[in-house]
C-alpha cells in the first residue's frame, strides 16, 4: 500500500492567493503537511478529520530538522495516505523541495507539484512594482540571504547582484543584508538603488518600506530579530 | 464616473491553477481583456455578459500595440467598468504591466495587481526540477530572450547568465537560443549543461524535452517557428 504526495504551493499567506488545485488537493487529502507560513486560514480548507502536522521552523531557530521532515512524510504515505505537502510562496523556490523529493524516490513513493504564487511576486504586486521593465530590468533575480548555517552565502555572484539593470528579491535575508549591501556597494552598485522591504505579504500584518540600499542596511543594522522578510533592490517603478 | 482595474495573473494555462482570487474578480468583472495565453477554459468564469476583449499577439508576429491595449484599458475604466485585465503568468513579469500602470496613473484611474503562478514555476514543477538547490543553486534568474525588435537584447549580463551555480529561465527566447548560447559557451558555461525546454506548460499540449545547452541549441538552430515556450538551464537535478 503505497500513498501519494502532493507538493503544494499555497502562496504568500493570503488565503485567496491559494490557486483551485491546491483547494481541491487539499480537500482531498488525508494528512496535510505545513509550514509556518502556510498555516492559519489556508488550513481551514481541509477536510475534517484531515491529520493537520506542523512542521514548520521559525526563522532565526537552530538548523532545521529537513530530515526529520522528510520522514514524516514518508511515514505518512507508506500508510497509504493521500499527503498533501503545503509549502509557502511556490514550493520550488527556497523550500528545500529537493530534499523531501530525493527521500519519496528512495522509498518509490509517487508524487506531483503543484505551482504557487511566489511571496516576491505577490510582494512586488502589493507594492505596485512590475519585477521586470521593457528596457530597465529585462532580468529578475531571486536569492537568498543565508546559507545553512545562517550566514551570507559565500558564493554570492557580485556581477550578478550587483547589475543595475536587473531586479533583485532577497530571501530571508534580512538580518545579513547590511553585510550584503556593503559588498554590492564595493562592487560599484549605488547607495541610492530603490530598495523595498516587504514583511508578511499578502496578510492583515503585511507592511511594505520603500527605502534605498544605503538607508535599509543602515536601519537593519540596528534593528533585532529576523521575522521573514523579503527584500527588493533595483531599478523599482516608482509607486 | 471611473472605474477600477485589476491586473490579474492568470497563471500558466491550467483554468485549475488560477487563485481564487482571479476567480472572484473574474465573476465581478464587467469588462475582461486577455492575452493569447489567458483564453480559452480560463474565461469559464467570466459572467453571462461580460465583455470579453481579447488583445493578445501572437509570438513571431509585428511589434505589438502596448499603446492600444492601454488605451483601451483605459477607456473601459472610464466608462465606469470593473475591468479585469488578465496576464497569463504572473502579470509582473514581461507581462508589459509598466506600460498599462502608467496610463493607468496618468488617466487617474484606481488599481489592483493580483499575483499569479509564474510560467516558470509550472514548468518546473511539471518536470520534477525545484529552482533553487541548497547547495548548487542558490541564485534563480528570469530573463528575456529578445528585445522590443525581436533579437537577443545587446545588453546581456553574462557573468549572471553563465553562473553554473543559479537556475536561469529564459522567455519568449527558442529563436534567440542558439546564439545566447554561443555566448554563454564563450564565456565558460559548458555546452553539458543540463536544459529543459518546456512548451504549453500546464495545458494538455505540454512537452518538456530534458536535454542539454549544446544540444538544443543546435537543434533549435534546425527549427522554424517561434510557439512561446521556456528554456531552463544550469544545475538541474535530475528527474
Amino acid at each position: 500500500m503505497s500513498g501519494f504526495v502532493s507538493f503544494v504551493g499555497s502562496g504568500p499567506g493570503d488565503p485567496e492567493l491559494l490557486t483551485l488545485k491546491a483547494v481541491n488537493r487539499m480537500k482531498q487529502a488525508d494528512a496535510i503537511l505545513f509550514d509556518d507560513l502556510s498555516s492559519g486560514p489556508i488550513l481551514t480548507h481541509a477536510r475534517a478529520g484531515a491529520d493537520l502536522v506542523g512542521v514548520g521552523k521559525r526563522a532565526g531557530r537552530p538548523s532545521p530538522k529537513q530530515d526529520h521532515v522528510s520522514r514524516l512524510l514518508v511515514d505518512y504515505a507508506q500508510t497509504g495516505a493521500r499527503v498533501v505537502r503545503l509549502k509557502s510562496g511556490d514550493g520550488g523556490m527556497f523550500g528545500r523541495l529537493e530534499e523531501e523529493l530525493i527521500a519519496l524516490r528512495a522509498a518509490g513513493i509517487g508524487f506531483e507539484i503543484v505551482p504557487g504564487v511566489p511571496s516576491a511576486c505577490a510582494a512586488a504586486a502589493a507594492a505596485g512594482i512590475p519585477l521586470t521593465r521593457r528596457l530597465t530590468a529585462r532580468r529578475v533575480q531571486f536569492v537568498t540571504g543565508h546559507d545553512i548555517a545562517g550566514k551570507l552565502p559565500e558564493d554570492l555572484n557580485l556581477a550578478a547582484l550587483a547589475d543595475p539593470l536587473a531586479t533583485t528579491v532577497v530571501f530571508m535575508g534580512k538580518r545579513t543584508f547590511p553585510r550584503m549591501v556593503a559588498m554590492l556597494v564595493d562592487h560599484g552598485l549605488p547607495r541610492a538603488t530603490p530598495a523595498l522591504l516587504a514583511e508578511a505579504v499578502s496578510t492583515p500584518e503585511q507592511t511594505l518600506e520603500r527605502s534605498t540600499l544605503g538607508q535599509l542596511a543602515d536601519r537593519l543594522e540596528a534593528e533585532v530579530g529576523n521575522a521573514p522578510a523579503l527584500i527588493l533592490y533595483g531599478p523599482l517603478a516608482e509607486a
